[in-house]
């Protein structure tokens, strides 16, 4: 379970972070104000990049926390810079960082409850992280990095699967 | 192996049918040609919604078949209508499903080599699923939604989730 989970997150956050570089070298270098980039959306009606690099982090830090049973860090969902989250990546990195595999290991029948507003979800553990969290964080890792590519920033498929 | 694998495989594809079939509903109910949402794309260079759905399909059947050490088969990537579409992933969910746990299960330390073009990629099964097949599986699965979301398809989180 951890290895399923935990390297593969941390991974992913940190070619986010790199995406958010050159995000923010792109932005200085054609004088684009960045809160144009942080408050792009591909529709409407779908979050801006900020809420997805939230939601990236919450599905990130949630589900190390569930499986290895400790507290969800509670983070304020209040940035609007690239500091700020990169800052959020970094911290969600180092909780990552806190947990040995044993912690996680074994969580495949573990209960898994999530409330979201009126809904309430029931999962074991296992399925948790393959039908619930590896595809919620890959989705909003991906609309982040679709929303800038639609913006013309010149990043690659290189730069989301990182190495 | 199996299970960090083929079910959650199974699912997204599941779950890509039906948003392709809304998407063909869609077209229909305005009159709109549905090849402008099948070659519709998110920037110049990035791939259009047909070949999104190819890779999708070819990260599904090239892992069961290389983990589970059996030839993979071959498509001829030439969908260019919705059932030509829904007929691919049809076929990658029946080959799927012509897998038994044991088959993949074990698979961790299996060696994995990919020629792509000039590069050629080496893995362990465990690598190779985890940083590779499944941020590329969700990466154009999620791209495939969002072109149709960015095209103004009724669609949500839940037809991506599926369940």
């Amino acid at each position: 379970m951890y290895n399923s989970s935990v390297p593969a997150l941390k991974r992913m956050l940190s070619s986010l972070a790199g995406i958010l570089g050159k995000t923010a070298e792109h932005a200085a270098s054609k004088k684009i104000d960045p809160g144009v980039f942080i408050n792009a959306r591909l529709f409407p009606d779908m979050f801006p990049l900020s809420r997805q690099i939230q939601i990236v982090t919450d599905q990130a830090k949630g589900c190390a926390a569930r499986l290895g049973g400790v507290d969800i860090p509670k983070f304020e969902d209040d940035e609007t810079s690239f500091e700020e989250l990169q800052m959020r990546i970094a911290k969600t990195i180092a909780f990552l960082d806190s947990f040995k595999a044993h912690q996680i290991d074994g969580s495949e029948e573990r209960d898994i409850v999530l409330q979201l507003h009126e809904t309430r979800l029931q999962f074991k553990g296992q399925d948790y992280l393959h039908n619930w969290v590896l595809p919620n964080f890959y989705f909003h890792a991906t609309t982040a990095y679709n929303i800038l590519r639609h913006n013309g920033v010149d990043i690659g498929k290189k730069d989301f699967l990182g190495g």
